[in-house]
């Protein structure tokens, strides 16, 4: 399994890891900006063109090449410092270079820290979809700090903290509490937002581990993203892109509302779930008109079959369902109200 | 792990694997000459170029193109049907496509029978080096069959047969000796053959399933492949390739010297299995000039550290010790014998 490091010493945390190991060579792989972070620069560092347009087979190729000619080799180290695109596309480079070579990743990101860089899936997009070339290859470890947040846009910050809410949704509702109470113009408390990281990763890990290839169990940590990702899809395909987290914000809720249609999911955590959406994550650019195209992504989602739209619901908070099938008309009236909640 | 099935009635046990699994969708993946074996020919068949130098990046994202033009999902069964170069390829298409699509290997050949669609490696060609590029990702099922072989071409059947061989020194000296009685050129007992490549193929499956990634124990199974692969590359090198099965055979014959030298494996048995290659596996193109050059391929072995020589030994048969450093002069003698026992 995957050894979770929660520090905000990072660097003694990776020298650690060297010291340990029996490495003939380590490599950084890094954008262009988590680069400059690395102090003293490394002597074999890799550096890719930020931004998921990058995350592609032809920044693969470089990094292959880039191994080869560095001489990576079965006992070597990969470090992949940066957000989801960089421990996604590096571990994907690293997993198989050679049919595997250890890998570490650094997340410099919340969304990282909690989702991309924990869980073993790798992968790069291809043509137009995303993630469609990959691997579940875990990094052996992950180290998560908060020292990279307190340069983070506000948007980032608040897009991984949808993640962070969703595990609290599947498993512990004093924690969701403390959560809707976060207020993102408050200085970083870097102890309490690092004890916030280390809760929320452990309820992912804890579920990767009952079921690293998603063949069941898994599907739970899609809470939130079978609406999210049609409302990201839609958002993208009007040239209009949202951040992931704000979809995933906006989906939470709507799920949530299907849950309490059809699983009683009590009304109250529904409205202060909803409130704190409203207060942070206002900015939602849909109308009535685009419940057709959203009901056909979510139809089209990989999570549904035979064009039924199945869904993570939950009976309470910590009490998931996975593969739950929704109706349109349902998933209609669940807009609405999320509409209504948001105020918009 | 993988489920092998050992039958000369391919198509029924394909029937069934398909009757059982609830998939959208079958995609063949073949070779010019293996696609014209599947009859009838199948809707969805992916035609890849013969041949280890086609086993390359391109092939691989013409496979991915024609997977999504298919519409191929998580929920498909993809079928490798054809030697190492289909198994390794599709199998390393199908592993990486959408993060993993269930595939199950049906090798052609004997090497690919005993070899490479058994034990989870994929792979492609990347620059000038062999499988360079790939993932540890079983088959879920591979049906082995000797129905292919009645039109392989000798060299063909000589090449596996040398890797049935190492099997049964890493494992059953009766089994051994059976098979340094058997005569290539009568005709193919499908029934007897079949019970050998059972045992064969048993024999790697073992070992693969106590050590899939190659931590330890795996690497018995690169008994013959040190000094093997040194032949393989120097005669790539000089423009006059050697079959595989060729090249494994001879060093087979020296690492048995090397065995006894250094750990008393039996002469009794190293004469056996000499004078079998002598009489089945004699054009071999090297003399003593060649002893520093490939000396020196064996120190940049995947196997070696710190430029030392490493192979895996036998005490005796079935008695095998991994990770066995070896120096020039051993080696250089070892060369000498086998020259002798070659008689060339």
């Amino acid at each position: 399994m995957q050894n979770l490091i929660f520090t905000n010493d990072v660097m003694d945390a990776i020298g650690q890891i060297e010291a340990q190991g029996d490495h003939n060579l380590t490599v950084w792989i890094a954008d262009e900006n988590t680069a400059r972070l690395i102090t003293p620069a490394p002597p074999c560092l890799i550096t890719i063109a930020d931004g998921d347009s990058n995350k592609t087979l032809e920044t693969v190729t470089r990094v292959w090449d880039e191994m080869e000619y560095m001489g990576v080799t079965r006992h070597s180290l990969v470090i992949n410092l940066g957000g989801g695109m960089v421990t996604d596309l590096g571990g994907f480079a690293a997993a198989t270079f050679k049919r595997g070579v250890r890998f570490i990743n650094v997340p410099t990101t919340v969304l990282g820290a909690v989702d991309a860089a924990v869980g073993g899936k790798t992968g790069i997009n291809y043509h137009t979809l995303k993630n469609e070339i990959g691997t579940f290859a875990p990094a052996s470890d992950v180290i998560i700090s908060t020292r990279f947040f307190d340069t983070l846009p506000m948007q980032e910050m608040k897009s991984g903290f949808a993640e962070v809410i969703k595990h609290a949704m599947l498993s512990d509702r004093d924690e969701l509490l403390r959560l809707l109470d976060h207020d993102f113009n408050a200085p970083i408390n870097h102890d309490a937002l690092l004890e916030r990281l280390r809760r929320s990763v452990q309820v992912k890990a804890d579920i990767v581990a009952r079921d690293p290839n998603e063949q069941g169990e898994r599907k739970a940590l899609n809470l939130g993203h079978t609406v999210g990702h049609a409302f990201e899809s839609l958002a993208m395909r009007r040239d209009k892109p949202v951040p992931h987290g704000y979809a995933v914000a906006w989906g939470l809720v709507t799920e949530a509302v299907l849950s309490h249609m059809l699983l009683k999911f009590p009304s109250d955590d529904v409205h202060r779930l909803g409130y704190f959406v409203r207060d942070n994550y206002r900015d939602f650019p849909f109308t009535c008109d685009d419940y057709e195209d959203l009901l056909d992504l979510m139809r089209h989602d990989k999570k549904s079959r035979n064009g039924e739209i199945a869904c993570t619901l939950l009976a309470a908070v910590g009490d998931y369902r996975i593969d739950q099938t929704v109706i349109d008309d349902e998933v209609s009236a669940a807009l609405d109200i999320l509409r209504d909640l948001l105020g918009v």
